[in-house]
């Protein structure tokens, strides 16, 4: 068993595993039988199984839930029965043994059976005799407990269609924390019935109802997935006071925020009437939430309506609070006590994080690994984001080699490390609608569930990428839109005429990284999401597969040849369209940079091929064309450039 | 005003209309504002095209709704309430004025209101200025008040998401009748609570509950569509059969049938039990469907059953019938009675068009346009549906020269062609999935709902085809998966290789035409649809366009040989997946085949560019390929075949 042996297709990696002889076949006669207890969620998960599996195969299988475990393709054996509410730390281990006869998959658990499933599904291919599973043995088990993704639901609105097939998504990689982020600045996304105003006023009139609340954590629940809620207080809050202005600390009216960044309405730590609230609205959200765990927030704090109030001022003094800071922990003091009485264990951005804090408060990093080793120290559990932002557009290949142990909490305890929970990434919305958050989402978060899931040893990164491509055309069966959404947003773009040429050219953008974008332009809310950027993909496939051909042009001249005359012809294809089409104007230099390039490419190709330098003049022209193209425009860059500089160095510094 | 001008981007087009000058621009600050009487029904299809133009240009349009006309860039005025229930001949005209300042949508009614806003959102459109609506004028009503789609869910089950995303593609091309095939042989598709056997025993667990039909019901109401059921009897009914053996003219025991075809199974019309049943029957759920049309089937009759009952036959010789048809004639004159009795007029296929059938019948013609002239002639009124049959692989031109006013209805007098309502397609399901059905419906559906709405004198086929890529394209972005499941099932044939090389092989083929798939080979329910020919369009656009291309080969010879080389590359990078996978391995001989007439073409246009005559042996070769490529394979046809076939002779003929 283990990590020696080639990776298995599937996505995260196994604990162990050890891959055996021949493979089992999936025609018309899969049968799959329960045994052990009886369970719902087991039956309805084995049935959603059959309907991937019938769905991604193409074979009918209408007949497959069986009762003789001897004549079944597959037995599925559970332990015994799931909670009610899923708590961190039930036990997610399985075991899955494929024969060329059967498939048998056991676990103690429904969350085990939920993953084994999952792994399952993941084995399925095609050959030269039909679709099947390899022989295997798998013994599987998480390496963190909490392993989650963070959607904003606030800043673009998410309707509940993009959440269930997110949580879909979720369960395909074994992840199991949905965090919601339910209010901000830009919209609170709850239907409260003791404040109702928050969402008759704090939301543009999209919120979810309490009723699809449940049906989201039911969804879940299904799927082996928790649901954290988040409300972040007291910043952060521009749509509850809004609604409530009585909650703030400044003179109001306030307003739903539709710029992004850090603002300055916040709630009133120093009146009873805030806790009041509070309390009232917690307990309501208390009840509807079921997991044990509340996040409050705390992020992101501007002092300036505290320090512009004198009440709040005189508060201050008379308790001895220098900093704003001070004010804030005995403002997370107070609310942790809520939290508690509603029976649920506050989790808090590592703002947070101040002396004073009780231990029990769980804290999210967002501000990098140090503060994460920091509270574990001090004897806090936590949770790594600081480097799983996907809304940055980083590749996958950065978020993987984050490891919620590595940084500073390398150098910890093993005691200490044992408070380190796992990880979530981030989908912060400033800069997605629903139509393209799936493809900032995905296929990204397969790598970041590997990173919580698989043993430390699983870090190959050419592998992961090789995996990562099965996964992703998996997730597109499941539902999601990553890729077919991005041929819709390029077909608005187009018009009339095909998207084919456009989609090839952005083969080789990505859009900016990190806060750019935001910094590029003044973005706000009612911001249209139309242009290129939004369409191109964090991440061109294209772009590192040609670094690789170029990193060896002797071999790959020919391939390497085609594949620039295909960039220049789309980037020929598309000026036309940037003088009849708004959306497209901005793209007239970029497809000027990328024609020139791709030429530029393909010149150098020929003076190698003629195993001539080339000339000093032709190097100059082509290496200051390249440095123009390595610019950012319109939020884009040409992500094809070094390696279009090796082939131009590599051709000025040919030997005859 | 009229048919003289360029044809708007608009499917169907209008009965009438004046384009103007300018556009009225389409940006964040659009609003609407309803004036008029309120009515919810109005209200909520103006939210929803506020929601699908945000969709399709990406602009936020969260406050839209506007209470000033005055300074809305659109109003709606609507004249009257719609009823609860929709009526055939409902009023569904409507007048649409835009300048480049505001456009003003208004009709006597809520039907034509949402056929208006169908109206207004094909026609925007994106140019140099950015989103807008041409200046226009017009006047529209439909030719025909009977324009709809007929769906089979028995013979391969479809879930609501289905039914409820092409109801939202008939209603943006003007359909106004739903017409669901419930029951047949292979399944009984609804929840009765009369008779629970139906769909326990008849349905495989597939079949809507009355909380659903209703569902569906209210969505299509809210579109301006009619659902019309259908439950064929007395033949059709296996399923039925299997659940209650006493209905059946034979000995029993029945079940749900497997396989495609006519069946014996049949309903026994002598035993009042029957009537007793379908009364009751009947009753339950013309409580359900509120339409006043309820369908009866009554198709296909395999008279074997009764031939071989003796208390049949005996109940024949004591009437005087003397064939089968009389006895179905002396079952339908029962069954109208029920249905009549129950508040609803009775359809029925053609074959219910006999001597002595009620004149209040509504025939719909399957067998030809004769039997619609016939039943017209003889008082009946009628719905056509042959020649608009989606199943048999026809071009969209194919369809869209049929007029339920031609052939045979075009002799009859102005009074007898009024009893012709208009028309239905037919989307009968042996052969499709919910993965393809949509590709099977759309975009051809639009060009047939065109015939049905516009005025007769709308026949120009390059019009059309030009409108239909836009209208197809539309259809994506309402949710249609036409086009983005083929994509997927070419990803599940090519498993870890990407797809974009099958999808450009795939360009130049379609599926046989007619019934020959099903002679193909034994088709049954459990037979999987995963094949290349399952994904293939049934109209290859790439092949009518290369036919016009072929046409001209001195203009467009550089084009031509490009395309060539494509599709001669794409078979060739098919050709070593046909040996490692099961699917593709059907494959080989057509990629073989598209390898070498593609190159056959190649070498004609050398021929035809060196002004030489092509040497008698190399065209006899070619053309023996062609003869070959042009068999069917695979259940495929290579539609490009008669191009190249065009490009080999005539550089045989070439004179130098």
């Amino acid at each position: 068993m283990g990590q020696t042996q080639a990776a298995l297709n599937l996505m995260p990696q196994p604990a162990q595993f050890t891959v055996g002889e021949g493979r089992l076949l999936i025609d018309g006669g899969f049968q799959v039988a329960l045994t052990g207890v009886k369970e719902p969620t087991v039956e309805a998960a084995v049935k959603r199984m059959i309907a991937r599996l019938s769905n991604s195969t193409g074979i009918p299988l209408t007949q497959a839930l069986a009762t003789e475990p001897a004549k079944a393709t597959m037995v599925v054996q559970c332990g015994r029965l799931g909670g009610v509410v899923q708590k961190l730390n039930d036990d997610e281990s399985y075991s899955l043994e494929i024969t060329t006869q059967q498939a048998h998959l056991s676990a103690a658990t429904t969350l085990g059976i939920l993953r084994g499933l999952e792994t399952f599904l993941q084995l399925v291919d095609l050959d030269a005799h039909g679709f099947g599973v390899p022989a295997v043995r798998i013994e599987d088990r998480p390496r963190f407990p909490w392993r989650g993704l963070l959607l904003d639901v606030s800043r673009h609105w998410m309707p509940i269609e993009v959440v269930k097939r997110n949580l879909d998504g979720m369960a395909a990689v074994k992840l199991n924390v949905f965090h919601w982020h339910l209010s901000d600045d830009q919209g609170f996304r709850v239907e409260s019935k003791v404040f109702p105003k928050l969402q008759q006023i704090g939301s543009d009139g999209n919120y979810y109802t309490q009723a699809q609340v449940k049906e989201v954590i039911a969804y879940a629940h299904e799927r082996g997935i928790r649901v954290v809620p988040e409300f972040d207080v007291p910043a952060h809050t521009s749509s509850w006071l809004a609604a409530y202005p009585a909650l703030g600390s400044g003179p109001g009216p306030y307003e739903i925020g539709r710029h992004w960044g850090v603002y300055e309405p916040t709630m009133d730590p120093t009146r009873e009437y805030t806790y009041r609230f509070l309390d009232r609205f917690i307990g309501e959200m208390a009840a509807l939430f079921p997991d044990e765990y509340f996040h409050v927030g705390g992020d992101e704090l501007n002092s300036a309506e505290w320090r512009g109030n004198r009440r709040i001022q005189a508060f201050m003094r008379h308790r001895r609070m220098k900093t704003a800071a001070d004010l804030q922990t005995y403002f997370n003091q107070r609310l942790v006590r809520i939290v508690e009485r509603h029976g649920k264990k506050m989790v808090g951005w590592d703002e947070v994080l101040r002396p004073g804090l009780p231990k029990d408060v769980v804290v999210q990093s967002w501000r990098g690994p140090q503060s994460l080793a920091a509270a574990a120290q001090q004897g806090y559990r936590g949770i790594l984001s600081a480097g799983y932002y996907l809304d940055l557009m980083q590749p996958a290949s950065q978020h993987y080699q984050v490891d919620p142990l590595g940084g500073a909490a390398a150098a910890l305890s093993e005691q200490d490390q044992s408070r380190i929970l796992g990880g979530e990434a981030c989908m912060w919305a400033e800069l997605v609608t629903p139509m393209n958050v799936d493809s900032r989402i995905w296929p990204r978060l397969a790598a970041i569930a590997e990173k919580l899931w698989s043993p430390k040893t699983v870090t190959d990164i050419d592998s992961m990428y090789q995996r990562l491509a099965v996964v992703s055309r998996q997730l597109e069966f499941i539902g999601l839109a990553h890729r077919s959404s991005g041929w819709l947003m390029l077909k608005r773009l187009t018009g009339p005429h095909p998207a084919d040429s456009l989609a090839r050219f952005d083969e080789v953008l990505e859009p900016v990284k990190g806060y750019a974008r935001e910094k590029a332009r003044q973005y706000t809310s009612l911001t249209p999401m139309n242009r290129l950027v939004d369409a191109t993909l964090p991440e061109s496939d294209a772009a590192r597969q040609f670094a690789v051909l170029a990193a060896d042009w002797k071999t790959n001249a020919n391939e390497i040849e085609r594949r620039l005359a295909e960039w220049r012809d789309s980037a020929i294809n598309l000026l036309p369209m940037t003088k009849e089409n708004a959306l497209l104007e901005e793209q007239a230099s970029i497809a000027e940079n990328v024609r020139g390039i791709s030429q530029a490419g393909i010149e150098a190709l020929t003076y190698l091929r003629s195993d001539k330098a080339a000339p000093a003049d032709w190097v100059k022209r082509q290496l200051d064309l390249l440095d123009t193209a390595a610019q950012p425009n319109a939020e884009l860059l040409i992500v094809i450039v070094p390696s279009i500089r090796l082939l131009v160095q590599t051709a000025q510094a040919a030997q005859p």
